[in-house]
């Protein structure tokens, strides 16, 4: 069984907390690393396996993350957890491999004028750097799990729509690149269900068995409704942060990622088994609430718990 | 063509605002006649045409309702305009017939549980007083459309889950005591998405070419993804009410109705035309917001604004 097959198995809906990363991107206070690591044994106790934890970037600029080799550890000290860790640059390539996580992640852009904007490079040259990455991987001691997400893949900020078959193309250029499995985000939001259901349905067909991640931010509402269509359309990786926390660089005042406890009550009511307990989960609130008292958090579980009746659930 | 045809014809979309009722009915203060006059008209201009205006409930107790008449009257003044109003006796369907208004709406439990503790009568006492209230409309001058909600009809406060089979026949009862429509409510907001989808895809089979409409609460965050499953099933007539305002009596801190500019952006993402300007929509929330200053509006379209590239809407 190969590594991704392990932290991936494809007969299980699995979903990932990336509150510990994308979350706290854009905050201004942040969890201190022993609130991060109640966080995660926290969540871990409700049942949650996969954690984004933080990226390599400067910790000059992105000072929440400088404890990341610790968190790193932490989720590496927990059976059968999963941390993933992003990096977007040579040097963050190398610290990662040398750091032991898990799963590196790395993005490209869906479209060739925010990949300039936002990495000033092109589409062509971000895959060669993914590429790079996979051969650093295979040449590295614990062989990681590589995970490139296709940023703005439904929408971008700066051309507005994308044509899917593009986001398809760059989806075969990155597993023909090496990487082990690919991330179909909605960076700013502006998706709706059908056009969720339609990419995700052709992305999971050039994947085969390889897992496709659903990232979706609820900018506009839909997450929920995305995260249906893409669980309807065959996608069995999905992302969230607890609380919705995060925001978006492209779009200012938005929420963050999918709420990670009103997924979890999605995909159970559709009858897909999470191995998570939401009420663990909801508890787990307490620490951003207290370690950051400014952040909006948002839920429906969480505000009016779960339904009279709903059967007890096993972690 | 019959009234029903006339206010719902079937090729076409409805999203019907409900706001100045249902959104009204546990708030501390509300808009003024002039106020609800200003709502309806500047939603009238961004193409919604079916307003729920109020109830016929005593107005001692329910004085936002107390200007329901007025607030017909003015529905009434604009072309092709459906104002529907609420009553649970026969007073205040004697009323209501009297009124004018084009549609009465009313309601039954879905449980035998709910319709005992809410209502002090059995459910088949309920229908026996909607069949009352269809000889009363068959009877009166201008003979509106009769509507019976099923509360309750996707999860019940008292019981919990309701059996589907137990749904369909009560809409087999309402249509068979005369209704023109029913609507199926999940009043406090218990339903995913795949129950949403395998109830209406049942009841509208069994309405034919008779409107179903759905009412959702978002109290578990599931309102715009069950709103979607509903479309996917065939419905065709929708509830939601201006930046989701409203609660609910049995689940207390929970939201309302399903936010209704984001309930017209999911449509039009998947292809139904609604008729309805999102940035107009939004802008009435001004009205909210200066007469009810102490209520939460929700909304992903109203924080975020439309995704760029979106093409302007005709109203």
């Amino acid at each position: 069984m190969t590594r991704v097959q392990e932290l991936y198995p494809d007969n299980k809906i699995i979903l990932r907390e990336v509150g510990l990363r994308d979350g706290l991107q854009l905050v201004k206070t942040f969890p201190s690393t022993e609130a991060k690591q109640r966080w995660i044994r926290d969540e871990y106790a409700a049942g949650v396996r996969h954690f984004e934890v933080g990226s390599f970037l400067p910790a000059k600029t992105f000072p929440q993350f400088a404890d990341v080799r610790d968190i790193i550890a932490t989720v590496a000290s927990l059976p059968s957890a999963c941390g993933i860790a992003l990096t977007l640059n040579e040097r963050g390539v190398n610290e990662a491999l040398a750091s032991g996580v898990a799963e590196v992640a790395t993005v490209v852009s869906a479209t060739e004028e925010h990949s300039q904007a936002n990495a000033n490079r092109s589409r062509e040259s971000a895959i060669a750097n993914v590429k790079r990455l996979c051969e650093l991987r295979d040449a590295s001691a614990h062989k990681p799990v590589v995970n490139s997400a296709i940023s703005m893949a439904l929408g971008c900020s700066i051309v507005g729509p994308v044509d899917p078959m593009e986001v398809l193309r760059l989806t075969e250029k990155l597993f023909e690149a090496g990487v082990d499995m690919v991330a179909i985000a909605d960076t700013v939001g502006y998706a709706g269900p059908r056009q969720v259901g339609e990419l995700v349905a052709a992305a999971v067909k050039i994947a085969g068995t390889r897992p496709i991640c659903i990232h979706l931010h609820d900018t506009r509402g839909m997450g929920i409704a995305n995260a249906s269509a893409a669980l309807d359309a065959g996608a069995r990786v999905l992302d969230g942060s607890l609380g919705g926390l995060g925001g978006c660089p492209f779009a200012p005042g938005a929420t963050g990622n999918v709420v990670f406890e009103d997924l979890v009550f999605l995909c159970e009511s559709k009858g897909f088994k999470t191995g998570i307990d939401i009420e663990k989960l909801i508890a787990v609130r307490g620490i951003l609430q207290s370690e950051m008292p400014g952040e909006a958090l948002y839920g429906g579980l969480a505000r009016a718990g779960l339904p009279r009746g709903t059967a007890a659930k096993a972690a």
